[in-house]
């Protein structure tokens, strides 16, 4: 790209600032929650509008592909076929927005406050996946990309991705690709920017405690019958030792030991303690012992709990010693745990300690591998010098605590690897009420990303 | 009450027996659930249906009078201010409903199904204080009760009973009595009649815990900050040892101990294990150490999680590592332990067990005060002559683990012991989905009753 048409790039962005955004309402207001079954043809809306969208960017075509589950949208334009091929992935699907009342506005009704777009999905990955439908149409807008680019969205990230294993096996012709550039992680801050290169994998498991077979009085028989809330509770404390080690037998097994050089690398990353605890409204962190904040989010697994329901959570009091206790908990893994065994071993360990009294059923959801990702590929090289050149700082590669299961997916099913080039900021809330991303991130996305492109069909 | 004039009483109740269940249906209908302020006008609506059931029943007057809560009904039949007076205590509000799901039939449309009337509030205590009316009625259609009656049917004894104790005292003079009788518990079994003697009385808390001050993603936070549902569910598991033993210092420091002889006594009751647990579909029964179901659930303390909620418990997966979770905790007291001493010896260990990484909160609900009744009076007497009468078998005295606080609260500020002639049953499901109240238990209380007065009024 000349200089001339970097300007133009810059001159088409500043001049349909207010399109793209009105734009990417349009898509927020959709409620596209996958995990509740309610907002089904909500889900579906939004894959439409996704399609269109592209189409209206000007893809050569986009289709709808119904799976068992949420639809995925594909769409390729293709400049010609000798050149290189870049598959952008990103999903429209969103997560539940509750707690609702704690939403200053509502979450689908997308607002700007304080040079931000508060909505539901506005960083993830809604916002992210509109940067690269916006840096398409500037591109053809402005000479054209100068390769070919396939887009692959899918609406079932937030439960799982539990159908887009399938479908990349089924369609692997179409999907051929040089590599694969994903939006849905963050940056360290606006002006720190960063490059994901390392991705937690998850275990999630639901766990359900059942004491007696019905609800009784807890006067009556208080005291004398295990109370599945209590049990549940003993059981989840026995699942760390005062040292904050997760106490599954083999747990740590497979866990991928750093170098001190590679730890102190990672410890390099910005991190200011006073800061993050005055973020996060905490007078004291809590952790495994022996490693540091970014230690414990970027290289050890967690075990956490989601959820917790039991008994009578409505307003007063109500004396009943419940039947039963739930609970949601996901373990993040790392580099070699494997995401089937970890589950196998939870379950294992959990069963064994729950005690006669009580009955316990445990049900997986769904699952991802742990991946690292190459920082010398000439796409991972594309990436960091076009965030140089508009964020005017080289961007750190970091490893991030997330899981996007489906890069480990993409490694095994089309042997890609990926570039994670996100724009959000932890501080985001993204999974929280209040989520938001900065106009600056928009926008900044939408003009990086045609340099990634120039740079890397230079490479 | 000559043996013509009980004849007529059977004929009378014979004869009127499906009016009787219509009008008590209509109670039934109305969900006057105290704890949910959003059924305050359903709560104010059962007390005008009672109030009008009082006066067709035959009372000189019957009263509204409101309080800052639910309103007090209030009614009297004076036969002959010289003679003996009866205090009847019930209550017209119920227990919320939840889990709705559970019930095969809606709670607040009564059904009767195998010889049971099933409906929230249809033995607690509706269904209860409706035999109290009818067999007030039966008494004056059949020549007029032998003493004089006063009713107090509260609207707020499923919350803790907050403002009768205040219009006790302001009325003292209108409640004066000789005893007060209150239906409101069970027997053993519809062949095994008994009146309970001794009642647990109860601390309620609510605790909160928060650790970031807002939901977080749990896989970029998770690790790294305390998780609230995790230190509650560790808080909880500090509240017991192994011998499920409760650890709040002091908590046992005024627990009356039972001599071996109460104790032996108190084990005579009729109690199956086999059975007991059949009923709960529990393989084992847990609690206390040293101490048989019947001592656990009659003499001593207990210490029961009643609802526990926190982070996304709604379908699917959602990796959201909340701000907040809570817990709603009672204790059921016994003889010479004070409720308030109780809360606050609670509210000292939860709080000195909270580590820095949280905040803690406790909201004290209602208490009340464990009590004894006397089994040597004439209106004990007077009741376990009628049961006896009724049933064919000397009732059995026990010490129930429920708690109406309200016993002890009269014996304060009016001076007056209480006789608990209850008809329920343990297995009616009383707080629970799927209440319900045996025809035969609804019926033979309208037909002992009359013969209480009888007995007390000769006495």
């Amino acid at each position: 790209m000349s200089l001339t048409a970097k300007a133009s790039v810059t001159s088409y962005i500043e001049s349909n600032k207010k399109r793209f955004l009105d734009e990417l309402f349009e898509l927020l207001r959709i409620p596209s929650v996958s995990a509740d079954s309610k907002y089904k043809t909500e889900v579906a809306r939004a894959a439409e509008y996704v399609k269109t969208s592209l189409e209206q960017a000007g893809v050569d075509k986009a289709e709808i592909y119904p799976t068992p589950g949420h639809p995925v949208v594909y769409a390729e334009k293709i400049v010609d076929p000798k050149l290189k091929t870049v598959l952008v992935y990103g999903h429209y699907d969103v997560q539940p927005p509750d707690p609702l009342e704690l939403w200053k506005t509502p979450p689908f009704e997308p607002q700007i406050r304080d040079e931000k777009i508060y909505a539901r999905g506005s960083c993830d990955d809604k916002g992210q996946v509109f940067m690269h439908i916006k840096a398409l149409e500037v591109m053809i807008s402005t000479g054209g990309p100068p390769c070919n680019i396939k887009f692959l969205i899918e609406g079932e990230e937030e439960v799982g991705s539990d159908n887009l294993a399938n479908f990349t096996r089924q369609h692997k012709e179409k999907l051929k690709a040089d590599v694969i550039l994903i939006s849905d992680t963050a940056i360290i801050a606006n002006d720190t920017p960063s490059i994901d290169v390392g991705l937690r994998g998850l275990s999630y498991v639901e766990v359900e405690v059942t004491g007696p077979n019905h609800d009784l009085h807890s006067g009556v028989y208080g005291g004398a019958v295990a109370n599945p809330i209590q049990i549940l509770c003993e059981m989840i404390t026995k699942m760390k030792d005062h040292n904050n080690h997760i106490t599954i037998p083999g747990f740590y097994d497979d866990v991928m030991v750093l170098s001190d050089r590679e730890r102190g690398e990672l410890n390099k990353a910005p991190y200011n303690e006073k800061e993050y605890k005055k973020e996060l409204g905490v007078e004291e962190l809590a952790g495994e012992s022996g490693y540091t904040t970014l230690e414990r989010t970027g290289i050890r697994p967690t075990f956490e709990l989601n959820g917790i329901l039991g008994g009578y959570t409505g307003e007063g009091a109500k004396t009943v010693l419940p039947s039963k206790a739930f609970a949601k908990i996901s373990m993040r893994l790392v580099p070699q745990q494997k995401s089937e065994k970890i589950t196998q071993l939870f379950t294992d360990y959990f069963t064994s300690i729950a005690p006669k009294s009580v009955k316990v059923r445990i049900t997986p959801h769904h699952g991802g591998e742990p991946v690292v990702t190459p920082t010398d590929s000439p796409a991972y090289r594309a990436a960091a010098a076009a965030m140089e050149e508009t964020f005017g700082k080289k961007p750190i590669p970091t490893r991030g605590g997330g899981s996007i299961p489906i890069v480990a997916m993409f490694e095994q099913e089309l042997g890609l690897k990926s570039v994670l080039m996100g724009f959000g900021l932890d501080s985001d809330l993204i999974h929280s009420p209040n989520e938001h991303f900065g106009l600056f991130n928009f926008f900044k996305g939408i003009e990086t990303i045609p340099l990634f492109y120039r740079n890397y069909a230079a490479s």
